[in-house]
């Protein structure tokens, strides 16, 4: 893990914690930043599953930058989770979020500590090792929606 | 300025360079993306004008949050404004954009310039420097929109 890495990884921790200290923004505006970042993130995390299905061609700078925006940004949406947002705008989260929130918390974390590693991973220039934690997260991302949003 | 930002501005200069490498999307997902990243940077630059407007009271640690995430997430419109994304989507951006990319590009290079500082002032807990530089933010974010964007 050199410095680089290490920095992101701390700087992702500093940005997401505390979420609950964040101003609270207009339900709709909530609803719509969990959405942008899960959109960015999604569209960054698309790319290395392709890479990892042999899909498109293993680009490692793609790759990392791919991976390092994956890393942030999947701390980002929490903020928006604020009480009050299972209704107020079209939202596919469950209202089975604000009751076990203790739970949803640790389910992006959970999702927040393997997109760390695939940054790490991507890094690396290890296409095994990528492949395999795009897996990782993969099952981290459907553990939380599977159970928390709806279709 | 510390190690940790001065790793931030060198990554966020990575995430954003080369952008013309990235795969293409689809253009409404193209469109999505620039349009998520620019409001996950407008929710997070808005409490920092508040705070410099003296509409909210100033809080360091929420002020160093909101500028990293501004200082990184401003990299990422860039790949949204992918060649033929003029329409194909609810898009505000205006065709001169792709008929003056380079100057485009200048201009979204100036604002990522001003949010790295962003964040470092931020961290520097100096609240005079940070109103100062909430200003030059605000001001290169303006001088593209008034340009580039439809009201």
């Amino acid at each position: 893990m050199n410095g680089r890495i290490t920095a992101v990884a701390l700087l992702a921790i500093a940005v997401g914690a505390g979420a609950s200290a964040w101003a609270q923004m207009k339900p709709e505006d909530a609803i719509k930043y969990r959405q942008s970042a899960m959109f960015l993130v999604g569209q960054n995390f698309g790319p290395l599953a392709a890479m990892a299905q042999g899909k498109i061609p293993y680009d490692k700078d793609a790759a990392i930058k791919h991976a390092e925006i994956v890393a942030f940004v999947s701390k980002l949406p929490l903020r928006g989770f604020q009480p009050g947002t299972d209704m107020g705008g079209d939202t596919k989260a469950k209202p089975e979020i604000w009751e076990n929130m203790d739970d949803f918390k640790s389910k992006l974390e959970k999702m927040q500590q393997e997109t760390a590693k695939l940054a790490e991973v991507a890094q690396s220039g290890d296409f095994n090792a990528l492949k395999a934690q795009v897996g990782e997260t993969g099952k981290a991302c459907k553990s939380c929606h599977d159970k928390y949003k709806n279709k």
